[in-house]
């Protein structure tokens, strides 16, 4: 039997908030191809997103329509509260095709509910959006009005109400055992591998009390030179004596994330990077200080920009962004940014992840914490030591 | 220190192959955004893929272009051969930002290069080349002349060199682990999540001669009903006497992929299950006595189908593809696909995943098996029994 993480109530008041932003912005069919706002307003979950499929919510419709290739439909039966009239399924022979796209049978679709001259909202810089997808829609649908609606669900998901508050609190002791066991085994002489694989087994297995999930972005752990950019992953060669390592890695529960990095070194490190390390930690503590409803984004990164300018780093980076629900590639949620020029006011129960990595020519230092938004300030998820770890 | 998987001939190899294509199809210069696609061609390899980054490469200029956000230029420096003449970062406010896209970026450098008014191929359907991308080129580069190059690459990527095929084995040695412990792990009362965490490990940790990749689709475990469907993933319930469970799974080293997939059933399955198991087994061994250099994908299909014709069992979906290096959110290459209409001729050293799953009502099956072609047929990587696993 499937349990499904969420009452049919809270999917119904989603689909009222998306439709709330469809009537403002002049959208009457939205078409979601990314796989989080699929599952967010549907319950959708399954790893088919590597071929076309997309969710539509039609003003004048109750429920969304699920559109995907037809041996995917049963997942859809499983995982969603859809009836049979609103899951679609497309023949196989649509699938990397060279001669016909799964956007024309969607096309079809909406020619056959007589929406095609309506406007349609469509998710252009969402990947899983590709240029074909466009493409197959315009021509199949000359009459209808095209807006650009990348974010729409993205901005209804940015808010998060307390079950999903509750599963981004499994998902911070699911890192915290993560990020413990990765500390532990990053050791001279044990293969990278080694350490990432016991990282993976935490992060799946959960606690006795709940179980994990996999994260939107692969369990990172640049290392030695590697330090020096943060979007590495293992190789099978031992941790070296003398290095530096950084963890950044993620606790999922339900497709919620909670991620953490952490940085760790193999002996004494030099003192530019135990002094950076201070300094980074000082500036993450202020801005996380300068968090509070009403406040915005580009302030909170200025709490952090005056800090570290005091020391005379440089960092031209975001620090940090929204977080929650997410499938591969990202568990970002392309809305808030902590940087300057973003003006949005942080609002109670916004969570983000505040990153504030420094990466150099040969070396870098992330540490960071993810946090809700309360009326009081900011409340970190995780309870795990803010510092630069040694190991003798 | 940071050991390259392959020698940078073979990297040469590979440039020339695709520019040989490029030439045929009169494409001038050509945007690789498929993270394979990159890393086939310089090395790059890291999990910045969730933000917009391409390899470039121009017929007249010897070596690529790798042009992604500033962060990751030092993974491009790390992980390629590239001079740092070649390596284009982007400042970082271009990342999800609402006012400049990254492919204005890329359509600066084109013009800088000189560069506007060439065919410029673009991989239209390749998840990351979104919408946006295309209206940025689209509006940066008028006098351009675009080709839809959605698979150049990839067909050049559909032959595997001796160290490809030697990955591949690699990758095999550790899928066979991962269903070992796989199939052990699926007992009655042990929660879902757990069985999974036992399978990662194994695909991350490797053997004791070379370490395990991450793979470009997650371990899928359908369990019960959920094995009507081949994509759902784990939850933390537990398996249930008197169920199925499907694994598809895969090894990966060096970012070379082995799938695998077979069916466990908790207890003595009902006949309509193991009558089906048998039969698919039979297609499967049929169509791959079919595997000969210079026979069709359809003929290979038509094996399978007029083998479970026999048996009244109908099967619309296609029953394998080429597989290999790859990132999420797939393990094939969208390039040969053993189903009907496709008349690609088989040839030495491609590598096919066959997986001729059949999913029922509220059940299903998967036993599949990955295998190179050789000049005798045939030759699969695994060695692992070809069957339905029955624990009682």
């Amino acid at each position: 039997m499937y349990t499904h993480p969420f009452d049919q109530s809270e999917y119904r008041q989603r689909i009222k908030n998306t439709k709330t932003r469809m009537s403002e912005r002049g959208v009457e069919i939205l078409l979601c191809t990314h796989p989080a706002n699929m599952c967010y307003l549907t319950g959708y979950d399954g790893w088919s997103f590597y071929v076309h499929q997309l969710v539509l919510v039609a003003l004048d419709d109750e429920d969304p329509h699920w559109i995907g290739r037809g041996i995917d439909a049963n997942a859809a039966k499983v995982t969603t509260f859809l009836t049979d009239d609103h899951i679609h399924p497309y023949a196989d022979d649509y699938v990397q095709s060279t001669s016909k796209h799964p956007m024309d049978f969607v096309a079809d679709l909406i020619k056959q509910k007589g929406w095609e001259r309506r406007a349609v909202g469509v998710e252009m810089d969402s990947f899983y959006f590709t240029a074909a997808c466009f493409a197959s829609l315009q021509g199949n649908l000359p009459n209808a009005r095209f807006e650009d609606t990348t974010t729409l669900v993205n901005w209804v998901r940015n808010i998060k109400t307390e079950q999903e508050i509750a599963y981004m609190t499994q998902a911070a002791r699911i890192v915290e055992n993560m990020m413990r066991v990765g500390i532990e085994n990053v050791r001279p002489g044990v293969r990278q591998c080694d350490a990432a694989a016991e990282i993976y087994r935490a992060m799946v297995a959960g606690t006795p009390e709940f179980g994990g999930d996999y994260s939107a972005i692969c369990p990172m752990l640049p290392t030695g030179i590697g330090t020096s950019t943060p979007h590495l992953t293992w190789t099978d060669t031992p941790f070296v004596a003398g290095e530096g390592t950084i963890l950044e890695i993620a606790g999922v529960s339900h497709r919620y994330h909670c991620p953490m990095a952490r940085t760790v070194h193999l002996g004494k490190p030099p003192k530019k990077i135990t002094d950076t390390a201070e300094v980074v930690v000082e500036g993450l503590n202020n801005a996380l200080d300068a968090v509070k409803p009403g406040v915005t984004c580009e302030s909170v990164e200025r709490s952090w920009r005056e800090t570290i300018e005091k020391h005379g780093i440089v960092k031209d980076s975001r620090i940090g962004y929204s977080t929650g629900l997410n499938y591969p590639p990202d568990w970002g949620e392309s809305t808030l940014s902590l940087r300057p020029g973003d003006k949005t006011e942080l609002e109670p129960n916004m969570t983000l992840h505040m990153i504030p990595g420094v990466w150099l020519d040969d070396w870098g230092i992330e540490i960071s914490e993810c946090f809700r938004i309360t009326e009081k300030g900011a409340e970190t998820f995780c309870n795990f030591p803010r510092k630069l770890f040694v190991k003798d």
